[in-house]
C-alpha cells in the first residue's frame, strides 16, 4: 500500500465543551501515531461536524508538538465544537451523503466523534450511511458530557471535573457563610448545570462530611420541587445550624414538569436554555422567611474549570480517546468505549464497549437509591459512586499567575470538492 | 512582672471574609508567640467584634498546633466574622465603654482588628476611648478587603486572590465560548463583586494577552454606564471576533448614580445589597441584538476560592499580621501596617504604616489612568499594577479530591463580667 493510500482519520468535538475533552483528543492523536501503517493523517473538524460538512479540516500534523501536548491541560474545544444536530436520515439524507463525500474525497475511513447522546446518534447514522453508499468506515463515539447522562458507562469524561469544581465551590462558599451567618447572610444558593439529570448537583453532596455540613439542600431535576416542603426545610436548617446552603440543578421542576427557571429560549438542539433559577429561589425564600441571602450561578465557569480538574477525569478522558483508536484498529465499528467500574474503594476501572444503537438518545438519570429519603440530599451509596470521580488534582502549569493554555494554529487541509454553500 | 500580669491580645475579624484573612490571623498568632514576655494569651473574638461585646473570647492557646497551622490554607473567617458597625462615640458611647470593660477584665492591652474601612474607624475609636477611660491600649488595624479600596496601601489582602480567581475564570470561560460561538453562545457575562470601586473587574483584564482576547468589555462602577455605547460595543465585538465576553462590577451604575442591578435590600452597614446585574445586562443584549447569551454570577465563590489563592496575597496577608504585632511591640498605636510597592517587575514590596485617623472611611477608587480611553478596559499601567498581585499558586492540601480546611474548636474563655444582654 502506498503511503498516500493509508486511510486517514477524522476527529470532531460536539456539543458543550468540557475541561478535559481535549485530553480525549490527545488520546486519539497520540494513539493514532502508534499505528503509522494503518492511519495516515488525522483531520479534525473545525467547529465540530460542521468542519466536515464545510470541508474545513484541520491538519493536526501541522500543529507543534508543544501545542498538541498542551491539549492535556487546556479546557474548551481546541478544534472548535458546535451545537448542530444532524436530522434523521430520511429527513435530510443529503447531509449524511455530504459527510461521506467529504470523507471519500480525503480518504477518511475512521470517524471519531467526541460528544454526548446526540453525537452518539449521529455517529451511528454516519456508519450506516457510509455502508449503504459503498464507503464503509469505522465510526467510534468517544463519550463526553458534563451531564453524566450517557448509559452503559460508569461516568462520562468532563463530569468528574465539574463534580470536583461544584463540590469544592460548595465547600468554600459554605465556610464563608458559616463564618458570618450570625449577623449576615443566612441562605446561599449555588445554581449548577443539569437539565434532566441531577448528577452535577448530587456531586456537591461530597462537600458534607458531618451532620449539619453544607450543602443542606440539593435540588434535583428528578425530584419534583414542592415549594412548601422546600421552604420548611430551609427554615428548619437555618434554625438548627444558623445558615442554609442550597445547591440547585438548573433543571429543577415541579411535579407537572414546569421548570422553575424563568428562561424559555431554546438552543439549536431545541433544548430549553435554562438559567435564572437561583434568583428565583432566593426570592421565594426572602418572601417566605425574610432571610438575608446570596446566590451564585456557576454557568460556564464550572465546565471550563481546568484549573481544578480531577485526575480521575483526565485519566479516563485520555483512556477513552486511546480506546477509540484501538477499537478501530481492531476493526470495530458503531461502538462507544465505556468506563466499567470494578470497585469503589480503591477505585478500579477498565475500558468496556457499548453498541451505538443502544447508546443513542438515552438519558441516564440518577437512580432512586442515590437520593436521601427526603429527596434533598444524597445517600452513602451515591457518595461511594461520586467520591473517586473527583480524586486527584491535575494542575496545569502557570505563567504570571495564570494557567498556560494552548491555542492551536488550525491549518486547514486544501479542499478537494467544489464549494457547497449549504453549510 | 508576674506571668498573669503579662497583658493579653485581642484579635478579631470584621466584615466580609476572604481566602486569606486567616493567614493574617496566623501572622498575628505566630508573631505574638515570639514575644512571650510581652504578650500573654491571644483571645479571638467569636464572630468578630461581637465576641468582645458579648465577652465571647476564643482562647487561641487551646487550639491544636495543626489547627493553627491550618489557618494558612483555610478560607473564610476561622473565628467568625460579623457585619456590625459600631456607631459614633457620641451616639453610642456605651458600646465603646463595654469593649474597654471587657478588655480591662481580661487584661487585654493589644487590639488587632482585621478588616476594611469601617473597621479601621472602629479601631481608631477604641484606641481613643481606651485612653480617655484610663485604660490605654494599642490598637492596630490589619487591612483586609477583597474590594481593594483602602487608601495608603498598595493593595489589600484578599484582593490578590479574588483578582486571580476572576482573571482565571474569565480566561477559562472565554475559551469555552470561543470554541462554540459559531453555532452557540455569542455573549457571556461574568458578574463580579465591587460596589464602588472596579478593582476586581479590572483584574479580569489580565486574562487578555492579545488584541481580541477576552474580556472584551469591563464595566466599572467608576465609569458611568451608557446603554447605547455598551450595546454598540457588544455588537462591534461580536461582529469582529465572533463572540463577546463581558466582566461587570456589581456596582455598575448610570451617570445619575442609579445602580443597574435590580436589588434594593440593605445590609447591616446600610450598604445596598447588590446582585442580579448579569441577567439584566443579558436581557438588554438579547432585546437589542438577539444574541444567544450565558451569564454567571461568582458571588461568594470568588472571595472563598482558597483553592486558587495567590501566593503574593498569602505572603502579604501573613506579613501584615506579623507587622501588626511588631508595631504593637514597638509601642505603636492607632496605625495600620500597609504594603508599599517598591517596583512592579520584579515585584518588590515592603511594609509601611498609615495613621488610622487618615485611613478610616476613605475609599480608594481605580485611578483614571487605569481605564482605557473608551472606559471598557484597562491600560498597560493597570496591568503593571495588577499582574504581580495574582502571581504564584498557593495550593492547599487535598484529601479525597477536596481541600483540607480546618475548623477550630473555639474554646471560650470563662467570663469575668456579669451577663449583659445588650449584645
Amino acid at each position: 500500500m502506498y503511503a498516500d493510500q493509508i486511510p486517514n482519520a477524522f476527529y470532531a468535538q460536539s456539543g458543550g465543551v468540557t475541561a478535559v475533552i481535549n485530553v480525549s483528543a490527545l488520546g486519539v492523536i497520540q494513539t493514532a501515531a502508534t499505528y503509522p501503517d494503518k492511519i495516515g493523517n488525522i483531520y479534525a473538524g473545525q467547529n465540530g461536524i460542521l468542519g466536515a460538512l464545510r470541508e474545513e479540516l484541520i491538519d493536526v500534523s501541522q500543529e507543534s508538538r508543544e501545542a498538541i501536548q498542551g491539549l492535556m491541560t487546556t479546557p474548551s474545544g481546541a478544534f472548535g465544537s458546535c451545537r448542530y444536530k444532524l436530522k434523521g436520515i430520511d429527513e435530510n439524507r443529503a447531509e449524511y451523503e455530504r459527510l461521506i463525500e467529504v470523507f471519500r474525497a480525503h480518504n477518511i475511513r475512521y470517524f471519531f466523534y467526541n460528544g454526548g447522546g446526540d453525537s452518539a446518534d449521529t455517529c451511528q447514522k454516519v456508519s450506516e450511511i457510509g455502508e449503504k453508499m459503498g464507503f464503509p468506515l469505522q465510526a467510534i463515539h468517544i463519550p463526553k458530557t458534563i451531564d453524566n447522562d450517557l448509559p452503559f458507562t460508569d461516568n462520562c469524561p468532563g463530569f468528574g471535573s465539574v463534580a470536583k469544581y461544584v463540590a469544592l465551590s460548595t465547600q468554600e462558599a459554605a465556610m464563608d457563610i458559616a463564618s458570618m451567618c450570625s449577623t449576615s447572610t443566612k441562605v446561599f444558593i449555588l445554581e449548577v448545570m443539569g437539565r434532566h439529570a441531577g448528577w452535577i448537583a448530587g456531586a456537591a453532596g461530597l462537600a458534607a462530611h458531618e451532620q449539619g455540613d453544607a450543602p443542606h439542600i440539593i435540588l434535583f431535576p428528578e425530584i419534583a420541587f414542592d415549594e412548601a416542603r422546600f421552604l420548611a426545610k430551609v427554615k428548619e436548617t437555618v434554625e438548627t445550624y444558623g445558615f442554609c446552603v442550597i445547591v440547585a440543578s438548573e433543571g429543577t421542576q415541579t411535579a407537572d414538569g414546569q421548570l422553575l427557571s424563568g428562561s424559555t429560549s431554546r438552543d439549536a438542539f431545541g433544548h430549553v436554555q435554562l438559567g435564572g433559577l437561583a434568583p428565583k429561589l432566593a426570592n421565594l425564600i426572602k418572601q417566605a422567611h425574610g432571610y438575608k441571602h446570596h446566590w451564585a450561578v456557576a454557568d460556564y465557569l464550572q465546565r471550563a474549570a481546568r484549573h481544578i480538574a480531577s485526575q480521575t477525569d483526565l485519566d479516563q478522558a485520555f483512556a477513552l480517546g486511546k480506546a477509540a483508536v484501538d477499537l478501530a484498529m481492531e476493526g470495530k465499528n458503531a461502538l462507544m468505549p465505556t468506563i466499567e467500574r470494578v470497585s469503589d474503594a480503591p477505585y478500579e476501572w477498565q475500558i468496556g464497549t457499548a453498541p451505538l444503537d443502544e447508546v443513542a438518545n438515552q438519558e441516564k438519570m440518577m437512580p432512586r437509591s442515590f437520593f436521601s429519603d427526603d429527596g434533598f440530599g444524597i445517600t452513602a451509596e451515591a457518595r461511594r459512586y461520586f467520591a473517586p470521580l473527583i480524586a486527584g488534582e491535575a494542575y496545569p502549569e502557570y505563567t504570571n499567575g495564570l494557567p498556560v493554555y494552548v491555542k492551536l494554529e488550525k491549518h486547514l487541509v486544501d479542499k478537494k470538492l467544489p464549494p457547497d454553500e449549504r453549510w
